[in-house]
């Protein structure tokens, strides 16, 4: 199975307005409950490809309950092995203008992990780790979790033998990337504020360097650039895409992690990775992909090697 | 016992960010929840000034879960005999702007309520009026409730000889007032929509005359003024004060009907409601009351007789 880690995982809650207006009161239309935080995200679209996938992280109170209950509809291709902490799961709230499309995010900080929690995730996360193809680490950190914990989590699967992705930013993420992880998938900010540079090729060099065996940066329309250590590749969908970006990340998560359980070389996992990506912002609902739009992508995103070593 | 009833209950979620700029991300830095919904708010201010009350309405879902285990940390002095649904209770977030205190409210619709659930309520209730000294029909309704809900609920409080309070807006009050409750509490807003006349004494007779026996309309930093059967009065605060006026009113409800309950004059049932009212602006926690601040006020409201009859 493919192994994702949400340690922040959420009660992604979208409502819907007429338009939002500070200091005034709100008849919300609409009200939409999924289970979130970026590993679920993963998972799912891991799961709509056919692979075997289990999640785990932390979950507590009424809100951990609720993100259990949603995950359980989508059994069995996701298997919850989440670690029940004494803390309340979080919630974000998504607030969508309907007449404009725009989004309000307010994010709770999630529960405090206590040191127990911690030690006790790790021994589940190494049972785990036995049975896991791939393992991806995804998103915040909560409260009391260790900001070097995604370097003790990547050192734990390279260990076990797991190839191991990690998408987070800031602190966690400088962290992590001196721990050699085999994969890092930061977007144009978070290559930026990691390195330094706003340069995507030469920030992507300077990140193998600081430790990842391979960069693929996320660049918004213009796809993925991939740094690895047999080449470098830039992958674009055909034409730029319009809704919302909602879960693009994530969907390119799900296509590398994909690619790299089976085997496929760079190039084909960069274009199953970008059509994901492109076909997550075309659909209706954020966050899901547009099954149809991802088979007419596939064969359509444009790949050009740059480079035969990074 | 007093009865308090509040059809559309909610779990009242309060967000602490640094500012609301709409369109962007916010980290919320500080989440609490409680009991919400007005009849709620009522019953712990009743509870609070040593009245043995019960609460009912409906509730729901994991969210109606979470309103109940907090209801619960609040007893012996508040009855839980509320009626489960197979929808959600609903959730109110208030998202408070740490610099300026402005707060940005986004109200969830609340459960669709069944006509079987509608039906079942009302037997529930009838056996809740058995025991009870005085009844309150508080906020707004549930989708699915018909509009005329409160009027069944005071007629059946009539013919059940217990004295009935409502405390709604818009056609649920209209249609309320109709059955002849003992007691409305409109704020100025809600007078004027029911009326069409924005001169409280004016507006506060044509309710009477609509039905209702005695009619105190809330107005703001005036305080109350009351027109009964024996006599109209104003009492008003000896300043204005403050602070965060949320749950003011469910405040001077409590007062009310402690007052009446307890049998006291006029006079002192307003004063009482006055004094609580002002006692909630300023209590640093939206809905809870200042208890010194309370005692104090008490002997200070200036209660003024405007006419002998209304």
């Amino acid at each position: 199975m493919i192994l994702t880690v949400t340690l922040n995982t959420a009660l992604d809650v979208t409502y819907g307005v007429p338009a939002l207006a500070p200091h005034s009161s709100h008849r919300v239309d609409t009200v939409t409950e999924r289970p979130g935080g970026k590993g679920l995200n993963v998972a799912r679209v891991l799961a709509a490809l056919g692979h075997d996938v289990t999640v785990t992280g932390f979950t507590g109170g009424a809100t951990g309950t609720v993100v259990r209950e949603l995950l359980a509809r989508e059994a069995p291709s996701v298997t919850d092995a989440l670690v029940p902490v004494a803390g309340s799961t979080r919630r974000t709230i998504a607030v969508v203008d309907a007449a404009t499309g725009d989004t309000t995010q307010l994010n709770e900080p999630g529960p405090v992990i206590t040191p127990a929690e911690w030690a006790g995730f790790l021994d589940a996360y190494g049972e785990l780790l036995g049975t896991a193809e791939a393992v991806a680490l995804c998103g915040s950190l909560p409260p009391g979790v260790p900001v070097g914990a995604y370097a003790v989590l990547i050192r734990q699967a390279r260990t076990a033998g797991v190839p191991v992705l990690l998408d987070t930013s800031g602190e966690p993420l400088r962290r992590g990337i001196a721990a050699r992880p085999d994969l890092v998938k930061p977007n144009a900010d978070e290559l930026a504020q990691l390195t330094g540079s706003r340069e995507p090729l030469g920030a992507a060099r300077d990140a193998r360097r600081r430790g990842a065996r391979t960069v693929v940066a996320s660049l918004g329309a213009k796809g993925l650039l991939a740094a690895a250590a047999d080449g470098i590749w830039q992958a674009a969908p055909p034409a730029a895409v319009r809704g919302n970006p909602t879960g693009a990340g994530d969907s390119a998560v799900a296509g590398l992690l994909s690619g790299l359980v089976e085997g496929l070389p760079w190039p084909e996992r960069l274009a199953r990775a970008v059509a994901l990506s492109a076909a997550t912002v075309l659909a209706p609902a954020a966050g899901e992909f547009d099954r149809a739009a991802y088979d007419d992508l596939l064969s359509r995103v444009a790949v050009t090697e740059l480079a035969t070593a990074a």
